[in-house]
């Protein structure tokens, strides 16, 4: 069955002080900043309900992971045994897409802040949902 | 900045016995059936450390949903006042991605049937996580 293909339009931007992936934490919970969402003025009316104390999950697209990547030491140990990438969190991936679970701290109209996200600064964000349960 | 669309590569297909999205459950918990995920061979490689009893997130691209959506009523409930889509887990959203936690019951080659998920059938599959802490 021939498939149109299917476009993400991304939503916003990740402003972040982390600009260099390599050093970026690997998990938010690995010291990961602050950081910013700057959302585009298209989808305003999608955000009317975001408060300060939300727990949500980004979606985002690691747009520096490379896409032609099946399997990866863990946590870029060579000496690990090398794994499926999706037994893994590893960037690389077929579809770098990328869940982050935060918490907003702060809503200022288009731009919401949250907790410790591990996206670097300019990482194209394409979904916001409330957290798993 | 200009930049290149994002396109994803769906890597396999939903198998289940739900086909109308009317009748589909809007949760996994509420009566969705197992399912198979059936994946592409390109993606073999990635696959293989895939277990039976793992607990996974499954991303899949939920065709569909309207993409022109910014608010909804939750729930489909006309009565409730309407939230952005942003805080809510409607399939309808700018990025339409869902979200599907669950758990492996078996693998079978490129095969793997999950528990309770409320994906309909011919659903695109575009990344396997292992589920969040």
């Amino acid at each position: 069955m021939p498939v149109a293909p299917i476009i993400l339009r991304p939503i916003g931007r990740v402003g972040s002080t982390l600009v260099d992936p390599a050093e970026a934490p690997k998990q938010a919970s690995e010291g990961a900043p602050e950081a910013w969402l700057v959302f585009d003025d298209a989808v305003a009316g999608g955000l009317i309900d975001l408060r300060a104390g939300d727990r949500i999950v980004v979606l985002t697209w690691l747009d520096r992971a490379r896409r032609d990547v099946l399997s990866v030491h863990p946590r870029d140990d060579l000496t690990a045994p090398r794994k499926g990438v999706f037994s893994t969190r590893s960037a690389d991936r077929p579809n770098p897409i990328g869940i982050h679970s935060t918490e907003i701290v702060a809503v200022d109209g288009l731009r919401v802040l949250v907790r410790e996200l591990e996206a670097v600064d300019g990482t194209p964000i394409v979904d916001i949902k409330p957290a798993l349960d």
